[in-house]
C-alpha cells in the first residue's frame, strides 16, 4: 500500500486511478493494523486455544506458532495426553488437571487484581468452576473461590455474603437446577456471570435444565455463558474486572 | 351376580359352572362396588371435573349427574362463562375468579386441619397458587399463603421460616427460573410439591424451564406436577396431610 | 455472638449499637443452629451423597468427613469400584449391587414403619426400583415390592390391589410409555410418587416420554421425580411415611 | 398409447423404435390405468379432502370436480363455515359437527359391516374420537363406541373387556398421558390404532407427551398415527377390517 | 373361589355374604382364567421377551420359565453374547444374526400364511427390516422382503409395485427422511405400518426426523411404530394378516 | 479518499502519513465502493424487504428511500394493510395476494430467462410456492409452476419428468412429511432447492418434520432454506440459473 | 430484636438464653436491614417491575407502594393500556412506547456517564435494543445507539467500529440468526452482552435459534440473557459501566 | 418389453390387449432406460456410497458392484478399516484420511473446472470442509480452500473477498454458531451452501445450533445441507459449478 501511495506522491499513477486500486484492494492491507491494535487493547491476556475438537498435532501446532508472538498461551478442554503432545515443543508449559487447562507463560506475571469471585453450586462442579478461575487469573486477577455453596443448603452460601460483597464480578457455575446465580444476584449490586454446567442426569438433559433456569433468572444483572464454558465466564469476568485496575489502558 | 349365588345356593346351577361363570363374567359387577370402597376412603373429598378442553355445556351436565351422588363438586381452570352455564343448575355453585374454580357443597364443611402452606415466587404465580390453595381447602384443609417470596430476594423467603418449619406439607409455586422450591426444600424436612408455572417469556418456554429446574433439584424432598397445575399440587398436598388428622378412616 | 450479648449484659456496648451490629452480621452465626434442628427434624435419617459426577476419591473423602457426625450415610449411583474406594475408610460400609447404593450406619436399626409400596412396571426398571426401596428402608421404613405390574398386562397390576390399598405411600417406577402411576393413582387414595425410567429406546428419549407421561397424569394424587430418580422418590416416600409413625418428633 | 401400439401393428413403426419412444414416454399415459386400479381397489371408499390449510373456496371447487367422477366425499377439518361454502354446490352434503366432517353420498350405502370400536380416554378427546368414528363410517363399517373409558378409572375400561374382545380392530383415543392403547392392547389380541390428542395443557406439550407415550407402549400391537388424526386411524381401522367382510374384491 | 361357592351351595355361607366376599375379593382370581383366554387367541403366537435392558442372565431365566408353559419363545434386541447365555437353557434356540432375535420352538411350524411385505429404504435399515420380517415369520406367515427401494430412486420402488399391490399389509422400514411409507401407501390399498429407524446422521437425531414425516404422511393409511421397532410392525402385520388366514378361530 | 489522495499527489501529506490514515480509517470510505460493485454484480435483481416484524410505517419509510437509487423493490411476508401503506408513497407498486409480495419496478423488465420450476407438494403449500415463483420473476426469470404434485400419488409427479430434466434448478415446497424434494432430485441432476412448509397439524411441529426430513434427503442435490421461506428459495434459483443466461457480466 | 437486647441488659434475660431466642428468630429482623444496605449499593438506579404476566391493577398498584419508598421506577413489558392505569397514581410518569417502558422520577437526573452502546442487527429488533437503552438510561448511563448494522451486511457494522472502541460495554440484539455478536466481540475487547429476541419465523423457533447461537459464540467476551430480555441487558451493562464512573460508592 | 412390441407387430397379441400388458406392467422396464438416461446427465459423476451404518462388507460388496458399470466410485464417511476391506477389491482405491473419502477410478480425470471456494470456520470444521472440497473434486472441479476464517475474527475472512468474488457457488463450513454462512453471503452476489457441523459443546446440541443459525440467516442466497454433510454441499457445488463449463451436454 505504501508502495502505491508512493506513486501517486510520484504521479505514477492518478489519485483517481489510486481510489479504484483500494476499492479493489483486498483487505489484507489493514490486517497487520488490526492485530497491532488489539494486542495493545488486550495487552497482559493470553492467546486462547480450544482443545476440544482438536487433534493433538494441531493443538500443538498452533501452540508453537503463537508462541513466537505472544507472551502467554492458554490451552481450554485439554486432557493430559494433549499436553504431553504440548509440552514437547512448549517445555514451560504447565497442566491444571482440574481445569484441564495448558497454561504457558514467557516472563512473571505482575500482581493480580482483586475483584473477581467463583462460586459452584457443588463438588461436581467444581472442574468447570476451576476453568473459569485459573482463566480470570491468567488474565492477571486475583480470584476467590467458594465452592458446594449450593442453594439446597441456603446457609452455606449466605456465610459466603460478606465476602460476595466486596467482589467487582461474581462467577457463579452450577450444575442439576442452576439456581445459584439467580440467589446470588439477590445478594449483591455487581454483575453475576452464569456457567450452567452439564452436572445431573435425567431431565438435566447435560445442562439444558441449568441453561434454562439461568437464562430465566427473576434477578436482574444475570447473564450467562454456554454450557460447561467457564473459560467464557473467566475471560468475561476479567474484562469487566480491569475497569477496576488503577492504571488501565 | 347376587342372582347367580342365589341360583348356586338353590342347586340351579353347579359351583364349578358357576365358577366358569364368574371368570367370563364382564368387571361391571364389580364396578358399584369399587366406588363405594372408593367413597369410604375419599370421604369427604369432592368431585373434581377439569373444564380445559370441555364445552360449558359438557361441563354443566357432568356437574348436574355428580350432584345426584357427591357432597362436593370441584371445577378447576373454568372461565367466569363455564361458572355462568354451571351455576343455572347449581345454584349454590360459587366462582373463586383467581383460582378459577367452581366449588359446590351440600353441607357445611367441617372444622380444616391444619399444615398445609403454599407458596409463590411471584405475583404472577398466585393464581396457579390459589388453584392449589382452594383445592387443598376444599378437601377439609387450612391452608397458610405467603406469596412473592421468590429467591431472587432470598430474604423475604427466610422470614417465612418459622412458618414454613409448622408445616407438613408445602407446596412451592414458582415460574421462570423455578428455584423455589429447591430453596424452600433445603430449610425444611417435610414433602414439598413443587408446581411449575408458565410465567415468564422467551426461554422460559410456557414453563419449561422452571419444569426441568424443578425435577432436577439438589434438595431431596421435592417432587413435581405438571406446568400450571395447581389443583394437582393441592389435592396431593390434601393426601399427605390427611395422616396428621386426629381421626381418619 | 455470645460475646456480643455478654457486652450488652455488661453494658459495654448499647442495645442499640448491638442491634447494629446484629443486622450487619454475616449469617455464619446461624449456621450452626440450623444443622442442630436440622438434625433434631431428621433424627435417624442417613446423610446422602450422590456419586455420580464426583471422583471416588471425593466420594470417599466427604463420606469419612460425614461419618465423624452422623450415625447413617447413604451414597447413591455408586459403582461397584466407588464402594472398594470408600470402603477403605468405612469398613463395616455395605454395598446394593442392584440399587447401586452403598450404606453406612453405627448402630443397630429399629424396628421398621409398615406403609411403603414400590412398583415397577417391567424387569429393566428393577435397579431404579430397588433404589428407592432401599432409600426408604435407610430411612426406618419397612417397603413392600411387586416388580413387573406394567400396564399391559394390567391383570398383574390387579392382583396387586388388596396389597396396594395398605400403603401410605407407593412409589411407581416406569419407562417405556410410564402409564404405570395413572392406573394405580386410579385405584388407591394415597399419594403415589411417580418414577420415569430411561428404559426403552427410539422415541422414549432417555426417559423423556416416560416422563412427560407421569406429568400429565389424569389421575390426580401422582407427583413426579426426575428421570432414573429412585433415590428421591424413596426419600419423599419416607418423609410421608413418617407421620404415620406412632411416636413422632 | 394405443395409438402407438396400433402403429406398431400396421408397420408404421417398428418394435424396436416403439420401444425408445416408450422409454421416453411421460408417465401420462399410465396415469388413467392407475386410478382405474385404485378405483377398483378402492371400491365404496370416498375421497378425501382436508380442509385444514386450504381456503373455503379451495376446499368447494375441489369438491365440486370430485363429485363428478366419486361416489363419495369426505371433507375434515372442515369448520361449520367450511360447510356452509361447500354447500353451496353439493346441496345434500351433510356436516357432523362433533366430528368437523362434511359427508356427501350419491347413493344409499350398503349394510355396514361390523369389527371397529372407537375408545376415547376423556370427554375432551371425543372431537377426534368422532373424526376416526365417522371416517369409518362413511367408508361402510358400524362403528362401536366407548367413551370416557380413561385409565385412571380401570373399572370403567375393564368393563368394556367383553365388547373390546369382538372387534377386529380398536381405535384408541387419548390426551394426557396417552396410556390407554397400551393398557387396551393388553386386553386384547387385535391391532390397536393409537391416537394421539392435542387435549391437556403444560407438559402435554399439545399432545407431544401422548404421542410419545403410545409409541412407546410395552403391548405390542400399538401402531401411532399423528396427533389429533382421528380420520386417519378411521381409515386405517376399514383397511383393516375390510379382510373381515364377507365378500371382499 | 371354588371353595366359596361350594360354601355357598352347602349354605355354609348366604349368597348375600359370598356377593360381599367377591367384590372386596383381589382380582388375583381372575388371573389364571385371563391367560387362559389369551392362549386361545394367540395360539401359535410365541411369547416375546425384550433384552434389552436385561441383563443376560435374566433373559435366560424368563426364556426358561416360558419355555415350560409355551410353544414358542422370541427374543429382541439380542446380541451374540445374549443368545450364548439363552442357549445354554434352551438348547434349540437359534439366533439370527441380522435381526438380533432369538428364537425357539417346541414343534414344527405350519404352513405360513402369505400377505406380508417388508420393504428397506436403504442397505443400512435391513437390520430393523429384518426383526420384523422375522417376527412376522415366527408368527406363522410368510414375507416378501424388498430391500434398499428408497424414494431417492423412484424406479426401484415402482418396480416393485404388483408385488406391492399383492400384499394384505406392509411394512416399511426407514431412516433418515422416512419418506418410503408415504409414497407406497399412495401405490396400494392396504394398511402401511410404518417403522422410522436410528440410521442418519446429524439433523436426523436418532431417528427422530424420519417418526416426525412419518407421522405427517400425507397419505392415509399409514401407521407408525416407535423408532427401530422392527419387531413391533411385524407383530401387528401378523395381527392384520390373520384376517386372511382361511381358517381362524 | 480522492481527497486524501489528491492531497498524497499534491504533497500535502507524505505517504507514510496517508498510510497510517487508510489503516486508522473507518470502513466507511470502503462502503459506496462496495454497494457499487454489488450493483454490477446484481444488475436487474431488486431490493428487498421484509416486511414480517416491521411496522407499516416503516416498511414504507425503507421503501420510499430505496426507490430513489434502486430500479426495483420486492417486499416479502406482506399484508394487504401493508400494501395500502407502501401503495401511498410508491404508486405504481402492486401486490400479489397469493405470494402476499409487494413489488415495484421504475422500468419495463427484460425478457426473461427460462430454467426454474417451482413444484408444490399440495395445495395449502402454494403460497409459499408463488413466494418463490415471484421471486425469481421479479429476479428476471421465467418460472415453471407444478403445484399440487405430492409424493402420496407419485403419478401425479412422474407425469411432470419431462418438464423437469428442462429446469437448471428446481424449487420444491411441501410440508407435512416433506418427502418431495427427495424423490424429485432422484429424477434430476440440477440443484433442488428445498423448502419445508409450516402446512400440516399435530406432530407437524409448525413445519419441524418438514425441515428435518429435507435436511435428510437420502439424495443428494437438495438443500435447504428456513421454514416457508419461499423469497430465500426463488433468489437462490435466480443466482443458480444466471450461470445459464446467455450474456453475463 | 432491639426489645430483647434491652432485656439482655436490664438483665430480664441472660446472654445464653437470647443467644438461643437468636438462633430461633426469623430472619425478619434483619428484612428492613438488607434493603438499605441494598439502597446504599444500588443508590440511583430505579425499581424496577416486569409489567408481562400481572394485570394492570397489580403493577398500579405495586408502583403506588414503591413510589413512597423510591426515587425511580421502571416497568417493563408495559403495554399502553397498563400505563393508563399506572398514570393515574403515577401522574408524572411517562411512557417510552418503542421500548414498552413506563419511566418515573422523583427528582431531576445527575450528568449520564458514557460508555455503553447498544446494537440491533435488523429494523424489527428496535423494541427491544430500545428496552436496553431506555434501562441504562434509567440508570444514570448516557448510551450510544447504532441500528441496523446486522452482518450480512457487514460494512454497516464495520463503519461502527471506531464507535464501538470507546465503548465500555456493548449491548448486542439480534434476532434470527443471532451472529451480531460475534462478529462484534471480535472487533473489541470489552464486554459484550448478548440479547436474541424473538425476530423471524419457521426455524428460529421464537427467539432458539438465535440464543443458541450466542450462547454458543466463538468469540470470547460474550454473555446472553433472555430472549427479549432488552431489560436485563441493559441493567447488566449499567453495573459494568458504574465502574468507570468517576466517583462511585 | 421389446418382446412384446415384437408380437404386436406379428399380430400374436393385439395392440389393445398390449396397452392392458403395458398398463399391468410393472415399471422394471423401465429401469434400465432411466439409468441410461441418468447417466447421460450425470457423465463424469461418481457413484455415491454412504459408509456410515454400513458393515464393511456391505460397502466393499456395493463398490465391487459398482465398478463393474461405473467410471468413478466416492465412499463417504469411511473409516481406515473400511478403506482396507474396500482396497482388497479396488485395489486402485485411495482413502483421504482428512475427508474420510474412499475415490475410485477408472481413467485419468479431464482439467477441473474452477469456480468452487470451500470455507471452514475454525481448524476443527476442516475435515467436514474437506469432505465437500474432495467430493467436489471428484466431480471434476477445481477448488479453492480458505480454512478457519470465522467471524470472530473478521478480518481473517475480509482478506478473502476478492478470491470470494471469483468464486461461482461458495460452501461456507462452520460450527459453534454458525455465523459465516451470513457474513459471507452478504459479501458475494452467488449462491452460498451452508453446512453446519457439530463442532462445539454444550448448547451447540451436535450442531444444532449451528443449523438452525444457518436456517435463519437474514443474508439471501443461502441454503443449507444436514450436518456434517460436507459430501452433499460439494456434491451440489459442483452441479451449480457445471453451467460455468464452457461445453456442456
Amino acid at each position: 500500500m505504501l508502495q502505491l501511495l508512493q506513486k501517486v506522491r510520484s504521479g505514477d499513477i492518478s489519485p483517481a486511478r489510486a481510489l479504484e486500486t483500494l476499492e479493489i484492494l483486498p483487505y489484507e492491507n489493514l490486517e497487520f493494523a488490526r492485530p497491532d491494535h488489539h494486542r495493545a487493547l488486550r495487552q497482559g491476556y493470553p492467546e486462547v486455544i480450544l482443545a476440544a475438537g482438536k487433534t493433538h498435532e494441531q493443538v500443538a501446532a498452533i501452540a508453537r506458532k503463537l508462541k513466537e508472538h505472544n507472551e502467554a498461551i492458554l490451552i481450554t478442554k485439554a486432557s493430559a495426553e494433549c499436553y504431553r503432545k504440548v509440552a514437547e515443543c512448549l517445555d514451560s508449559a504447565r497442566y491444571n488437571e482440574h481445569a484441564r487447562i495448558i497454561t504457558f507463560h514467557k516472563a512473571r506475571r505482575t500482581k493480580p487484581s482483586p475483584g473477581i469471585t467463583v462460586l459452584s453450586g457443588g463438588t461436581a462442579d467444581i472442574p468447570v468452576a476451576e476453568e473459569a478461575a485459573v482463566t480470570a487469573e491468567e488474565m492477571g486477577n486475583k480470584v476467590e473461590r467458594a465452592y458446594d455453596v449450593g442453594v439446597a443448603g441456603i446457609h452455606r452460601l449466605l456465610d459466603q455474603v460478606p465476602r460476595l460483597r466486596q467482589a467487582h464480578v461474581i462467577v457463579a457455575v452450577a450444575g442439576m437446577e442452576g439456581a445459584l446465580p439467580s440467589v446470588v444476584s439477590g445478594l449483591v449490586s455487581v454483575p453475576v456471570i452464569a456457567v450452567p454446567t452439564s452436572v445431573g442426569y435425567g431431565a438435566s438433559f447435560q445442562g439444558l435444565a441449568a441453561l434454562l433456569a439461568m437464562l430465566n433468572s427473576c434477578a436482574a444483572g444475570v447473564s450467562v455463558v454456554n454450557i460447561d464454558n467457564g473459560f467464557g465466564a473467566g475471560y468475561i469476568a476479567a474484562l469487566i474486572n480491569r475497569a477496576y485496575q488503577p492504571k488501565r489502558q
